[in-house]
């Protein structure tokens, strides 16, 4: 056999693997009794460290080395070796029974946070969380980084991504929006939101979820849709890309955007093809990356006035209330500005000053300026200075999010970075597509896709996210982009 | 590490493995979309490889060698020496590559089956089921059998049990059971069925069963209740064992009997311990012993007087149609005997030879003298000599079990075997609780639990089937049990 073909072997067995391990996560998460944390927890931990160790493992090193020298590999095989090496490079170095301890504490983090979260008892959540952190410090240590530690972890969500120059994105975006907010709040006027009030039948919003899936073009033979606390997309396999949604019977919308959003995420992956998922090509080209794909579905699609116009006879179908009401109503009223606790239910003028919040916290937390018994009054305190409120209890701050339950720091800032890719990236579509705004007025949504699919989703994780935004618009990211859109649109709307 | 506590870690490796294919098995039944299904055969043939392999190492068989002279193991370690040893020395001689193959064949097979009953097309099946039985074949030669190649299978099922031993079971089951069919049907006055005709809505069906599984003290929160197309019961792991069924709207007893049925297998496996899951012995005594611990839930519990006089006023408060009637009504409506196609379906009397008629056809495939494409002819040919009627099609006949479609051939037998396991079980549990009909009468389902718990569940695989008859009942599997439960309880019925 020769290298490549037992290049590609080896990545197929850590691929069907990586199958395993999201079909056993997806289950923690939606269909798994109380009473199977602790076996789940075994189990999860056996199959990522097979899977490490046959990531790290000796012969991938080898294989790697000879790719790398060799001629004549295709575009998606020389993306497989120049990605799957640099991250090869970074995972070496770590103890395969690391990562399996760090699984076990990781699933049971997962439970304590379910558990704390339903209390809205930090404490329940603290001394895991504790472990946790203790495990990514030390993991940063063995990635390896030149600034600071924190860099270590964004570059596994954002290749190439630093805290830097994070900081570089975030000062300019702080300085037009918070001004911005300012007068929006002051000077603007105020949808109103009277239209959703009321209570909603969660099985009438589950059906109107899975419609809205439809329409946006996720095929349902490929994936599936189930309940869960905290939305999610994950990729089973080729041909398995499942949706997570929750429903809140007095906020309708709460819903169908979790929906449109995690909808986004699963088009980018149903739309790569298998070979991708084989040569572990198919996490996309980055976090922000991924996150711009659901955002985009999200807000400048879903939130914006001709989705809305299609929208409404659709949204009556299920709740009539809405036979009557002008599209521009619910237009409005699916954007208004409001500083709120709950990240996931942020608009899009104040969602990036929760990251902010939590890029400082988390780069705080590892580099060890902030301690885990701290976290539930800096969290307040920083709520307080970024928009001006407190939350009422930990299940609405510092316990809202799954992420660092599962380890997962350095992720947060891929959110902000997805909103401004979004922007970004749509801005092209726009002029590409100058028709866009009657086709999805008229729900025609192929268009769209097909833009999407051939300049983005195909693409899977061939580009890394500087390439691939500077592939799709000519330049590389430019938070400007995102500043325009969200002015334009809302002093708009606020007729400022 | 000494060889027990090796021993016992090797284990719980395969264990894990067993836990992630269990999952992988019960998803692609319940929640994968049709577009998954070819990259799950390839996880799923992966995963069985891997846990194959484990059992079938050299450090298992040196393990087991080193074990099988030691002295001072407990009941359950020396348990788990003595089965596993003997499944060892079975699969030892089976090339891994073989397993693998065949997972991925069985996975198709059984997807293809799906579409096949779906559309009722025996030939959409053919060709897997052809090559399944090509792999089954070579499997009983690897195992090894004095008499009959079809032995080496039942072996897997029902340890002990061989088809000359089936054939002394059989033939005065038929000879006492073919003459009293007859005398129900010219001499007796069959129960009206009418009090179950109309439509039942699925969704109040499912929360019915979901009561009926709390009521014979099935947990929750250690496991789930799911639809399929077949309802089977699944352990993946100690603290969640799955129960899942499948509603008919024209007959409200099918789902209500099969969610009993399966809950008896669930209970079998709750009543369990952790330390049994992970010595590799929860799979039960047997097949037959699993299938006694459905039957008699269904059987003995869910088709008796004193529980549908205890049921009646709960079944009314899903269909209150129900309120006014006789529960006696109703326990003689429950227990009609028909010949009719669908052996799940079949009552108590008829049952067994639906399994007498796939025992002699898988005996017969697998010792070359049936060819698969004459199955739908012989099938039907057979049914009409063992029940006197012909199925309409193949849905309603050959294609009914998914169990071809998994290989499974020879476990059939296990059917009507758990039924006299229950009948003898059964007698000796109503002499040690003479009050049994007053609490199920009253809703208190402890005393049964209890019982089941104490001399059945929480011994899991501890003993072979046999050893574990003779144990309960003071001595071995004697049909004549079965007979006159089924003679004395229909003879009343039919007022014979």
């Amino acid at each position: 056999m020769d290298s490549l073909t037992a290049y590609k072997a080896h990545l197929a067995e850590i691929a069907k693997l990586h199958s395993a391990q999201a079909l056993l996560g997806w289950d923690q998460h939606t269909h798994m009794p109380k009473k199977g944390v602790t076996a789940r927890a075994q189990v999860a931990g056996k199959l990522s460290k097979m899977a490490f160790e046959l990531f790290v493992s000796d012969k991938m090193g080898e294989y790697l080395e000879e790719l790398e020298k060799k001629d004549g590999l295709s575009l998606e095989e020389k993306a497989s070796v120049r990605r799957v090496g640099r991250d090869y490079r970074r995972h070496q170095a770590i103890p395969p029974a690391l990562i399996e301890e760090f699984t076990i504490a990781r699933s049971e983090a997962q439970s304590a946070w379910v558990k704390a979260r339903e209390i809205s008892d930090f404490s329940v959540f603290r001394p895991h969380l504790e472990k946790i952190i203790d495990y990514v410090r030390r993991f940063a240590d063995y990635f390896g980084y030149e600034e600071e530690p924190y860099d270590a972890l964004l570059e596994e969500y954002e290749p190439g991504m630093t805290s830097e120059r994070l900081r570089e994105i975030i000062a300019p975006l702080r300085n037009e929006l918070v001004p911005f907010l300012k007068r929006l709040i002051d000077d603007g006027t105020k949808p109103s939101a009277d239209v959703w009030k009321g209570t909603f039948d969660v099985e009438t919003q589950r059906s109107l979820a899975k419609r809205a899936l439809e329409i946006i073009g996720y095929d349902f033979s490929a994936g599936a849709l189930d309940d869960v606390a905290h939305p999610f997309t994950t990729t089973i396999g080729p041909g398995d890309v499942r949706v997570t949604n929750r429903y809140l019977e007095d906020a309708p919308l709460s819903g169908l955007f979790a929906a449109l959003h995690e909808g986004g995420h699963a088009l980018y992956n149903q739309g790569m093809g298998e070979e991708l998922y084989y040569l572990l090509l198919a996490d996309g080209a980055s976090h922000g990356i991924h996150e711009s794909q659901s955002r985009m579905i999200e807000n400048q699609i879903g939130r914006s006035r001709p989705f809305w116009h299609f929208f409404q006879p659709i949204l009556a179908e299920y709740f009539p209330q809405f036979t009557n009401v002008d599209p521009d109503v619910l237009y409005r009223s699916a954007n208004i500005v409001e500083p709120s606790f709950i990240r996931v239910e942020a608009d899009e003028v104040t969602y990036n000053f929760h990251i902010m919040l939590r890029f400082e916290l988390e780069s705080g937390l590892i580099e060890g300026s902030i301690k885990v018994s701290d976290l539930p009054d800096l969290w307040n305190e920083a709520m307080e200075r970024y928009l001006g409120i407190t939350p009422p209890d930990d299940a609405h701050g510092v316990l809202q999010d799954v992420h660092w339950s599962m380890g997962s720091f350095g992720y947060f800032p891929s959110y902000m970075l997805g909103n401004l890719y979004a922007a970004q990236i749509f801005a092209r579509l726009r002029s590409d597509l100058p028709e866009l705004d009657e086709k999805i007025a008229s729900g025609d949504f192929e268009p769209l896709l097909s833009w999407l699919r051939e300049n983005v989703h195909r693409l899977g994780g061939i580009y890394d996210p500087n390439d691939l935004i500077e592939r799709i618009t000519g330049e590389g990211l430019n938070p400007s982009y995102f500043v325009s859109y969200v002015t334009d649109k809302y002093s708009e709307i606020y007729r400022l």
